[in-house]
């Protein structure tokens, strides 16, 4: 092993990322040599702050520079009574791209799985809840990738829900099994969202 | 696109480097968030600093921390009669970590490409004649990939050494341990059975 130490450090650090192997690490690590000094400054700033400055929403959980998302914060123009609740901060990011929701959002940072011991008071359902009861939701969208523990999570929130007058929802079936939902084409995605059922 | 600024600074950076695209750097983006502090500045330090510390060695062009890299500085323990001439650093480290040989590199940093305008003079063809003619060497090997453009370099070094009192050689070019013949392409055949060496 011949490269500079600190070739051999950024080495290390890709490799530390998901799906970045040994020779993968090297080509990005050399990579960096042909990249503009202005992007490596920003590439470095980012990585040593990202922690610090990125927080989750106090509300919904979703990734922050604030106390409160820019979603939450937005309350005149976000529709108050509809709430979308997923599974992960990047399938926001997948909805607004889409346009076609205006409402709020809840991020659950997991899904039930007995297997792995994930229980209800793992992820953000207790929060939910709170929201939704010092809330004046009228629709209730449970937008989750459809596998076990996705279709766990939905029969655990939709039995909660019970009783309470308000609409809940699933986004349809149109997602098809196995798949990451940041894989689909935005078509697939917007029928699943269009052709949701009501299981209240 | 409502993630916090530093992240998609972060899917920006990330889609600079080479066969990153939008979905793939919104995921590294993203993992960061779950590096470990330690990782994180470490990465940070190494980007601010790697164009900065990593020069090219001032006599085989491999990538230094200093004015010399470890392997031209090593004049006791490395053979100097011997020369490796290869595309890349990265192609040193390949050499290096296979242990067998103990000479000395030259890294032209590209190949001879008529078709994209590549001449031996965009290329550290001229540093090697220098090296070449005020050293001992007596042999020189060609370790290049066998492309058009390898091939074409390959010819013309050859020629720059001819009637020197200098043995050259090239790497074997053939058939690889543990592939289907069927699925070779037909250059490589072809080489293969060019080179083909006498075993009675």
């Amino acid at each position: 092993m011949k490269y500079p130490s600190i070739i051999n450090n950024l080495i290390e650090c890709f490799k530390k990322l998901p799906s970045i192997g040994e020779k993968s690490a090297e080509r990005l690590a050399l990579a960096t040599l042909d990249m503009d000094e202005d992007i490596l400054n920003v590439f470095s700033e980012s990585l040593k702050n990202v922690k610090q400055k990125v927080k989750n929403c106090r509300i919904c959980n979703h990734l922050s520079e604030g106390d409160l998302c820019e979603i939450c914060k937005n309350v005149e123009q976000r529709d108050q009574t509809t709430m979308c609740i997923v599974e992960e901060p990047k399938n926001i990011i997948l909805f607004e791209k889409l346009g076609k929701y205006n409402g709020l959002y809840h991020v659950l940072g997991g899904l039930i799985s007995p297997i792995d011991g994930i229980t209800p008071d793992d992820i953000n359902i207790n929060s939910l809840m709170d929201r939704i009861k010092d809330g004046n939701f009228k629709e209730v969208i449970i937008a989750i990738k459809p596998s076990i523990e996705g279709e766990t999570t939905a029969l655990y929130i939709s039995k909660l829900l019970e009783g309470m007058p308000i609409k809940v929802t699933k986004i349809a079936h149109g997602v098809p099994l196995g798949v990451e939902m940041e894989y689909l084409d935005s078509l697939t995605l917007e029928m699943a969202f269009e052709d949701r059922q009501d299981i209240s």
